[in-house]
């Protein structure tokens, strides 16, 4: 039996809604028994002549200094050698502890990409054709289209998260209907560009309505912004803790998350990809993304990862995170009051990097007066809306900010 | 129009080869005018509030310290915000002067990758499809199988870098003459795993082939081990330079190259894809190639991408990397010297990291055996040979290598 028709029994015996899910290009996929697995056999051999990477012969790295001087306590061998396929097991085994302290549903060991990006991409390599309805949030990341539309050449469905300016309770079931012969759904709390995470009451319905779906689902919890929520009562952990148990038969469903924004490491390209399942069926995906990976970027970047790894194995890393997740709960908490003394109305915001505001007029417009003053923000004409990233502003520019905004949106009506 | 339907007009009217030669998938990419365009507006807007990175509000990044202490005298900004799409722009000039030095015909910017697997990946997507003829060397790396032809769908032929031990000059007309409506064609040198690099003489019936194709074709030239060629009189430079000013017509050249091996950052992956066309027709083949980067990865490793520029810059740099060729070189010549006077023969090489050795019986069974002795090689059989990673062994351990391999090739016979 060829290897690719060995992993798909694999996955319609344990997981049958995942199977029905794989695309054309998904069910086709396996990982070639090639160099990478003989080299792996021969870790331990005394004289290992497998690889074509360059070493002193006895598994130290030779890098050049020009590079190796940059680096400091940390391994040479971590960073400028080649990682494993899939990652860095010690930083794929931390990251696993990392998610399983908010959960203990099924979960395949972190399988670890080149940022939140390539898992989103690989996962509409393995799902997404053109039979496949992907049904994402509006307002949403621009970028969801182009993967899974452009790219992956999914029919693209688009679900409000709002309805009038309050989260949507009917938004996914109503959605769902649309999905013909399979569908992949896309979850992000907290939200890009919406910077909202709801209550877990006003996420049940939504639960209900994808756990009894009538059609097979890949559900993608798109969980980059994991961490940032300022508000009590709102969702403190993925959705994907509430629904990686759900039916095999009807749902898979997968995290994607990552050290870029969680960590600050947004040049680091450091992202994960969780799948809501267990033993053969989480072996065989593990070994179809694997393949994907191994044809789209071979190895993940090394020197990333083992900064990642020792981050997460630092004493002091809860403390450093309190202490950005301070900054920036106070930026929030800053824009939030000068928006309200402005009597500036925006979508609701609670969590994440951004606020969006809906303006009479033209976005494009209100963006490129801002410009005019130095004050760059995203408009987002689709939604009537432009988007503030208060990540990256000073606390003390809020206030002016805000100011300039009141000053051009008065001219826009 | 379309934007991907202004790109594709601008490739059809500038290089009409490049255009016969677009996968549907390729025909339909562009780069999508969200956040990334507007952001980049915004630079030097006093208060930026567009991108979704944590920075302390004017530009400066906010690293954990977990993560930046382990990187010294480098730009935390450069290594640990969002590089650009596309890469660090300094780094893509600087490499661009490093190919410029090597011949002077048409070529785009260096387009910065997740390594070189993902600049084939990306070429893969633009111009491979179930109608594409995918033209390999063979023997040749694995992973262009599983790239061209398991992912992109492609129809794979493989063309015989020797025949009866010697280097083919009929190879490349015989092989294109299976190119049905139009084709990828891939050259290495040196090569994987044959360690091989032709002299000018022996390449010249190849590209007179190419030159001469009578359906349109991209040309593929993967230079992973650019600069490891250890005996004179052989290419001291990529087809590449020959190629890239064929007739636009009939073939697009494309240069893959990176610092994997040429600046022994295996675990940076930090490549680049060069076209070998200019003007119109090379913007939208870079804005091409960055909408498919948008869709995979969205932007690359900055920490690897800085690392890479500040050793380009580095006045160190051509000691340290001659420093490593001639570790590399000794190690070559200890391997041709041991292999000689075992009477061990191979297929000839003459560069890279490898050598190939053909071997009587399954090779296999004598990687099994070898492994035994605590020997790995790498067993490809079908050639019917192994190949021995000079590269990753000491030159102490050369002999001893030897020893074994002429100990259980024997017992084969």
């Amino acid at each position: 039996m060829h290897p690719s028709q060995i992993l798909n029994t694999a996955i319609e015996t344990h997981h049958p809604a995942a199977a029905a899910c794989l695309s054309a290009l998904g069910r086709r996929m396996f990982f070639p028994i090639g160099i990478p697995a003989q080299a792996a056999q021969a870790k331990s051999a005394k004289i290992n002549a497998t690889i074509g990477q360059l070493t002193n012969g006895h598994g130290a790295a030779l890098p050049l200094a020009a590079i190796a001087d940059h680096l400091r306590d940390i391994s040479l061998e971590d960073t400028t050698l080649y990682s494993p396929q899939g990652g860095n097991k010690a930083l794929r085994a931390a990251w696993g502890e990392h998610l399983a302290k908010k959960g203990d549903g099924p979960m395949t060991s972190p399988f670890c990409t080149v940022g939140l990006t390539h898992g989103l991409s690989l996962l509409a390599d393995l799902f997404v054709d053109n039979d496949t309805d992907v049904i994402l949030p509006s307002p949403g990341w621009g970028n969801y289209d182009h993967i899974f539309g452009v790219k992956a050449g999914g029919r693209i469905h688009r679900y409000p998260v709002f309805d009038d300016g309050i989260f949507d309770p009917n938004a996914m079931s109503t959605a769902l209907e649309k999905i013909q012969n399979k569908g992949v759904v896309l979850l992000n709390f907290p939200g890009n560009p919406t910077g909202y995470t709801p209550t877990p009451e006003q996420l049940a319905p939504w639960l209900e309505a994808i756990r009894n779906c009538e059609k097979p689902i890949v559900v993608i919890c798109d969980d980059a912004y994991a961490g940032f929520v300022y508000e009590p009562g709102h969702l403190d952990r993925s959705p994907f803790h509430d629904l990686a148990d759900a039916d095999p038969n009807r749902v898979l469903t997968v995290k994607v998350d990552g050290a870029t924004k969680e960590l600050c490491f947004f040049g680091g390209r450091v992202g994960f990809v969780s799948f809501g399942t267990s033993g053969e069926a989480g072996q065989a995906l593990d070994t179809k993304i694997k393949g994907m990976a191994r044809a789209t970027v071979s190895t993940g970047p090394a020197v990333s990862q083992a900064l990642v790894l020792s981050a997460l194995n630092s004493p002091d890393l809860a403390k450093q995170q309190a202490d950005i997740f301070a900054l920036s709960l106070k930026r929030y908490r800053s824009l939030k009051r000068c928006l309200a003394e402005a009597k500036i109305d925006t979508l609701p915001f609670n969590s994440g990097f951004f606020a969006l505001i809906p303006v009479k007029g033209d976005p494009e417009t209100l963006r490129l007066n801002l410009l005019n003053d130095g004050v760059g923000v995203v408009a987002f004409p689709q939604h009537g809306a432009i988007r503030v990233a208060f990540s990256s502003i000073a606390n003390d520019d809020i206030p002016k900010l805000v100011n300039a905004l009141a000053k051009h949106i008065e001219r826009q009506i």
